[in-house]
Parts: structure tokens; sequence; C-alpha cells
């Protein structure tokens, strides 16, 4: 912690100095220095990236008076202890996804993404307008904690697999890395979902300890090189169709600035959020393209059968959830009821055009 | 002109009192008092309320450093004269629609929508990724004008119809208001548009001046009462499949503007953007369920061969437009580009789950 305290001081000093040579805007004494722990690898491609952008953001609109200084994983503390690290006030905010803290607050899955649940733009529907800022915020307020979405990887994919997927058959005593819920639905199906990190992902497959993987979108999956051990590229991404990261701020921090830096933050989390999930659009895209006809990937889609039986089993899996945590039920009520007013909006509009445009 | 300046600087000394009264955050010779005409009317549902957001977002941010007044359509210009207000220097900023200045500018719809083109989120990647916003910024500079994506009323519907629509053999005669681009395709279908403004939809379907009419998604088109006079619902909105605002800057004001201040304006439009856009679907999904279920308004789908005749007559369109204006031509290139790459992925990502989630 002495080591901490000393480099948030020197930062401050730093910058303080800075903000002096911009005349007539900002006092010396109104700057403030925030560290952002971050559970990505400096500079990744998606999270990192966004990481650096949204704490750039904030110091040029506030004009130095709120520096935000980025740490990445294992600078400060690991990946994983990014939550623990604001609670306890190590840092002023993080960079991060909500579902690494299902194992304390299992509803924070939520907020990345839920099996069959709410696409991007439905997601930040229910967030913004339909109550899921609210119970976000009351989620984590016992540990003194404010999330903002601030980044989103979009749709995902279902994932890498060494054979193809023909029936429902096919998937008894799959072994899938498959976190979450969606390893909770594999094994309703029969498979056997495995946890690795994602750095262990690609040799797992290689050396044939696991089946199939997933990972993330196109675009991430490309840089991983899953292809050369993997060649059958399942959609849709049906137990992540979104992929949310989060903007955690100390509610402390957060509550102390004055109204117009509590703005800079809030708007930039939006507008970074806004950027990097077209930016997972326009990536993927190229993504695609290039390991379908580069690197031969061979794209399949699920049969019919393993996504009725998933889409069965989503619900059963959310339901069991709910009955072991009040707080997750109380958010799959509001969950499910922005997903029947979104979903059939999303019908009628985005999807029938999608077919019309062919 | 001398009531508007007296009315600026009457607003500018009564803002600067106020920041007067924040301590250490601006002084109050750094203020700026910008004038934001808007094309709709006082806070209506949607572009009003947005627009309105916009300049609180920008005032409060900048800690009244900038702060921004809202005229509605008509206090200062036409809903019609802001380009040019913005232009000449009326106005510091506008919040509006690209579309209304096809006339002058034929490749502004683009920044609107395109018959079968970019979905809400395809839009944002190509402008914000795909190089959208320089070809947007390159037809603007000529006016001194610096656009900026600042609303979205997401996807459209198809329209409101007295009779159905069984066949293509149906569009032949048809009169429907239906602007722009939209209204050339259903020329080439036979059809008859009409151009109406927004205030003259209601009377024109009741009697019989048109047989149909286009105007924008469930929760606006039931603030008009369309249901009462044309019973069948229409989708999907072939025609615009993207509803982008946008907010116009005085490219010369806000060069003037220290980078901070730049930065405030660029991430509220970008939080304001994806608010509204959120807070349309949020709505359109509960509009359209009570239009539904309590105006018993008959919900349905164009038939495939009027899909596919307009979907081939688009294109002819788009090309002819292309052929009498180049900048018309050297943006479809690049929004065609941006789609052939955004759609390839919505197809297998977003498409691929909608379906699986049924």
């Amino acid at each position: 912690m002495t080591t901490m305290t000393r480099r948030g001081l020197l930062t401050t000093g730093a910058i303080g100095a800075g903000v002096l040579a911009t005349p007539g805007i900002v006092r010396a004494q109104d700057t403030r220095t925030w560290r952002m722990v971050t559970s990505w690898p400096k500079n990744l491609p998606g999270p990192g990236v966004t990481a650096e952008r949204l704490a750039k953001r904030i110091t040029t609109a506030s004009a130095g008076a709120l520096t935000v200084k980025v740490h990445a994983a294992g600078e400060i503390v690991p990946a994983l202890e990014v939550f623990d690290a604001v609670q306890s006030g190590t840092a002023h905010m993080a960079h991060t996804a909500s579902f690494f803290w299902q194992g304390k607050l299992p509803a924070s899955v939520f907020y990345t993404a839920i099996p069959f649940g709410l696409t991007a733009p439905e997601h930040a529907a229910w967030i913004l307008h339909g109550g899921g800022q609210a119970l976000w915020d009351e989620l984590y307020a016992p540990a003194g904690i404010k999330p903002f979405m601030g980044g989103n990887t979009g749709m995902q994919m279902g994932g890498w697999f060494a054979k193809e997927i023909n029936s429902l058959e096919d998937i008894k005593g799959l072994k899938m890395r498959m976190p979450g819920l969606g390893g909770a639905i594999l094994s309703k199906l029969g498979g056997a979902p495995v946890s690795l990190p994602p750095g262990e992902i690609f040799g797992a497959l290689q050396s044939g300890l696991v089946d199939a993987a997933e990972f993330l979108g196109p675009w991430s999956d490309m840089a991983q090189g899953f292809y050369r051990v993997a060649p059958y590229y399942y959609a849709p991404g049906f137990h992540e169709p979104n992929g949310t990261g989060e903007c955690l701020v100390s509610a402390k921090a957060y509550g102390e600035l004055p109204e117009n830096l509590q703005a800079v933050v809030s708007d930039a989390c939006a507008a970074e959020n806004a950027l990097s999930v077209a930016e997972a659009d326009w990536m993927n895209g190229a993504a695609l393209d290039t390991l379908v006809s580069e690197h031969g990937v061979k794209l399949r889609s699920y049969p019919a059968e393993v996504l009725d039986a998933a889409r069965e089993a989503a619900e059963v899996v959310l339901d069991e959830a709910a009955a072991k945590d009040a707080m997750f039920a109380k958010t799959l009520a509001s969950y499910r009821a922005a997903k029947t007013r979104l979903s059939a909006w999303t019908k009628t509009g985005t999807q029938s055009f999608l077919e019309a445009r062919g």
C-alpha cells in the first residue's frame, strides 16, 4: 500500500503542474487523479483499448480536473481483484466485466449477458429505461460501488469445435470450455463444461483436453488462433448475445465530485460504450470474412434440436439460480419483463427487416 | 437579428452569475452561451426531448462554461431552416435530421437512413469506424458545419394502410405518404408517393386523399392516432431501418472551444444518441403491444413479392441518385462496402441468434 500511495501522490503532483499550463480552465487545487485498475492486459484489443480510451475521455473532457491513470491487470491488483480494489479504496475506479463477480454476487451476471437474453441494443434499453440501472446500483451499493456500462464486445459466437455437431447426441459427453450460465446449460444437455482462463484455451483445444471452446466473437477469437486447432465455428452465441463491460466507480469518490465531473464521467462511459460496440461489430465483420476465406474455417449453425434443448435448459438454469438468491430472483423478474417487451418489438422491427434485407 | 442578439446577451449575463456561485470550477469570463435551434416542436416526445437533454448534458458537464439554450422550431427560425441558421451564424448549433437537406445536398440522406441499408447499430459502426464520419464532415464542410450523431428513433415501421396489401398488384396506383428515397421506390413499384408534413397525415388518411402513410415507429405513430383511420400496420420499415438525428455545430464556434469543451460536446452527443435509441426501442415495445391489444391494430408483413421488388428498386434508385451527384456516388460506395461487411456479421451473429431465441 505504501508504494501505491506514493505512486498516487507522485501522479497527482505531475498532473497538477500540467493543469497549471492550461490557463483559465481549472485551478490546480481542484485537480484530482484517479487510479483505474482493469481486468485486461495493457492495450488488449477490445476491452484493454476501451479502458485506455475511457480514461483519456474523462481526462480530456475535464481539462485534467479529473485525470484518470490506467493500470493493467496485475500492475496494482490481479485481474479478478479489481472489484475488491474499488471497494477497499485501493483504486477509484475499475474497468472490467460483471460476470467475474458471480461467485459472491450471483445477480452480477445480468450485466454482462444472459443465455437467450437481450442483445446489446436491448440490454441498453433495459439498463437505461427499464429499471436495469437501479437494480445494478442496488446490487453493488453494499460494496460502495457505482456501476456504469463502459464498453461492449457485442454479440458472441457459439464456439470452436474439433468435430461437427449434428445432433443433441453429439453434445453428450462433450468437454467444452464454457463458463458460467452457458456451462450450466451445457451440463443439462449432457455435456461437460470445463473452466479455463483465456490463456489456456488454445493449448487445451490442441491437446484434446477439451473438444470445444467458446471465447468471444470473430475479432478476438481470430487473434487467439483457435481456428488452427478446431476448424468448426458455430453460431449463434446463444449463451452470450451481448458483451457489456462495466466501469466500476467508488461511490464515495463519485459522490465527492462536483456535478459537472459526475456528468463528465457518466457521458464518457456512455460515449465509450457506444464506440466500443460499434468497433466490435466493425472488426467482427472483417474477421469473420478472413476466418472463412483465408483460414478455411467451417462456419456452422447449431442444429435446431440443440438450440431447442438449450433454450429450455436456459430457463431452468435461471429459475434454479433465482431459487438460491433473492437478488437474482428480483433481477430475473425485471429482465424477463424487459425481454418480453423488447423482443416483441425486435421481432416486428429489426428481425423482419433483416429477413427482408436478405 | 437585434432581438436574437439581445436575447443572447441577456442569457449570457444570467448564466455568468450562476457560474460565479459555483466556486472554483470555471471563471465567469470563460463562459459561453450557445443557441441551439431545432426542427422539433418544444418537448416533442423523441427528438424534441432529446434536444433538450443534449443541451442540458453539455451545460452540466461544462459546469456552465458552455451553456446551451434550446429554441424550438419557429422560435428563431422555422423547422427546416436550422441548417442555414448554423451556416449563417444565427445559431451555434442545431438538432435536426439530415434527410431534410436532400434538396441541396443529396448525399445528406445517408446520415438518416437508406432503404434496405444499415440498422442503427450498423450505422454507428459505419460512422464511427468505417469512414462515415469523414464523409459526413466533408459534405457539410463547405457550409462551415460539423455534424454529430445526436439522437436516433431506431427502426421504423412500413406504414399504415386503409386496406390490406396482398400482392404487388395492390401497390399499383396506391397513393401513399412516403417521402424521399422510399417514395422513389414506391414510384418504381407503380405507386404514387405523396409528400405531406407530419401534421397533415392524419387528415389525408381520414379523407382518403392518401390510401396509406408511413411516419415513424409505434411510439410516435400511436401518438398521431393513425390507427383510428388506417387499421393495417405493415412491417418492416424497409425504407428506413434507422433514424439517426443529427446535431449540427458551427465549425467556427466548435474550433474556438478549448479541447475539453470540444470533448464535452462530442461525448454528450454520443451519450444522448445512445440514450435516445434505447428509449425508442423501449417505448416502441410497449406501444406496439398497446396498438394491437387495445386499439385493434392489424399487424401485417409486406408480401414477399413486394419486398423483393422494393429491394431491387432500392438499388436502382440509389444508382440513379449516384449518377446525378458525385458526392452521393462517393458516399454510396463507402456505404455499400460497409453494408457488405456489417450485414455478413449481423446475419451470422444477431440474426441467427434472434431466430434461435424465437
